[in-house]
């Protein structure tokens, strides 16, 4: 039960709401292919600005899954 | 007056709302034991994912506080 | 056309609301000198406490904007 | 034959015994699914705290591969 | 249309010739299995020495690409 | 039940016998004055060479607890 | 004569060509506003892919220059 | 005798003579309330500017003391 | 009043005194310049040596100052 | 006395037993040409797969020694 | 047979032509004094600019080789 | 001329005056077996405290020379 093992893919989300929405978008994401996800980590945040304002919120985190 | 000196802990908070809720837990945590807190620096961001939605915010801060 | 060159600059932001309105703030300011801006990076997220409470949200970004 | 092409996976092992083990445990689990395993870093130590004591070892290590 | 999510991973290129070749080989070997690549960032140099003189270059990148 | 706070407090250990045991003598001392420990970290791992032989083995990790 | 002041700005050139030719394009594009321009650094290097093949290097360096 | 085991705790000291008697002023306040102080190590140097000149000086340094 | 913006510029001091004079220097360069700065963040401090000795002390620091 | 000067030397040992045996194997190698080595610190620690099991550690060290 | 130790010495190549001549520079200079050099890992690109152009390249790179 | 070729060594200066004063023992330690030193980058800088006062400043340095 102790000794499992969990592998850690990196992915960037992007929502034109605000940084919680990006991340929520790419756990979602993931949520269709991946079982068991467990925990996430904020690596970097970015934005696209347009015509002066900020246009999307882009959060790479890497997202912690158990291996069966 | 000048010649002040600080200290740092470093304290994580969680919250199941967003980031800045999980910011607030910690400094409103500490609030009731440190007196002269001043700022905070945040370190490192993560969450804890639940059946495939994030469940938990989880914001790892300095607190820096005057030394009397 | 592809052979664009683009400039970085460092701008904290500040903002009682919550840190997308820091970041918005900077880039907001920034608007009214610097044209072409393209995407932002976050480099640094901290904050100001006062009365046991967190009074500010303080992020540091760098800007991009393409060089005409 | 020189020009061989890596990839990376980023995997935690854990183990109740100590920290060589639970690097094994995860090069053993991607051993099932992974051909041609030839290297891994360590990226990062940590460990679970029970009653007092230490109770898991986590180490996380990224394990590279050859693509055929 | 704006919220995409992206993948990215983490690939070792090689080559005899230069940096550039090798990272080349590393994006050329990927876009067989991976559509939609859009970015990558280098992470790391390094290289392989032989009878005194430079034999390999390797270069690892991270390739960003878009999931549908 | 889901808002924790936890502290982090940064402490080297050490040994003459290997670098596990550096860290159970780092957690073991801890555990007299600090309830609720729950994970630890490690930072940096060093050494004392006496005689041309390694004496002594020194870890540093930071031990997250939680708050009550 | 010793005690020069220098100012450091960060640009990205970008390129078709290879790695020194983006680098190349950032230098001679501040060269027509800078004056006595002394040293770069490189701080990063991406590129972008189009159709499975590199289709721009991007690097991002910052320049020094010696104030009058 | 040699498993000692010693924490380290993070303060920014502050000066408006300079960058050593800001440390000074650090290490003094600390032995007031903590035995055993063995080592420090420089985090981090910032300063305040006011009316276009240096005002003080500040250096955050980790103090490493025994425990008993 | 609370909703600052601030700008941070690069900037390289030297001094054949010491650290703190060639930080000085950086400083009253800008200040002829520069209004309003408000703190400095050191990043590097590097020298030159000549004939066995030091002969240039040369600090990069980082300069924060309030856009209007 | 008090005013020593250390030198750091990088190297890499290998072991196939574990970490430890791969920094004594360093340690031990350089006994017979660096006198006066006082610490090491660990810069890196990898290892090399071969048929899916962990064939050698590898950990590069900094060996700090008294220069007479 | 397998337990090899290694030595890693740091090295800065210059070359009027591109990155990869300084690197070899690098390398075909230590070849004279180095035997059994095995591998290099670049460690920071820089270079030198002579009347808006760029002058030199400068590569730092490790080189790491067999101890015999 | 221009394809110099340099090394650098990593010395750790102290010295019970400052931090200045111990970066000039290190190179003047080293001045006697290493000609043409050109520059030094500080690395680290720590110190060792004694009856709750700073004792000794240790200033960890990369020192670049000119290989003939």
């Amino acid at each position: 039960m102790s000794d499992h093992v969990y592998k850690k893919v990196e992915i960037t989300g992007s929502s034109s709401v605000d940084m919680e929405d990006a991340i929520k978008n790419a756990v979602n994401k993931c949520s269709s292919t991946i079982k068991n996800m467990d925990w996430f980590e904020v690596m970097d945040t970015r934005g696209h600005i347009k015509d002066g304002k900020v246009a999307h919120w882009q959060v790479t985190l890497k997202i912690g899954f158990r291996l069966d």
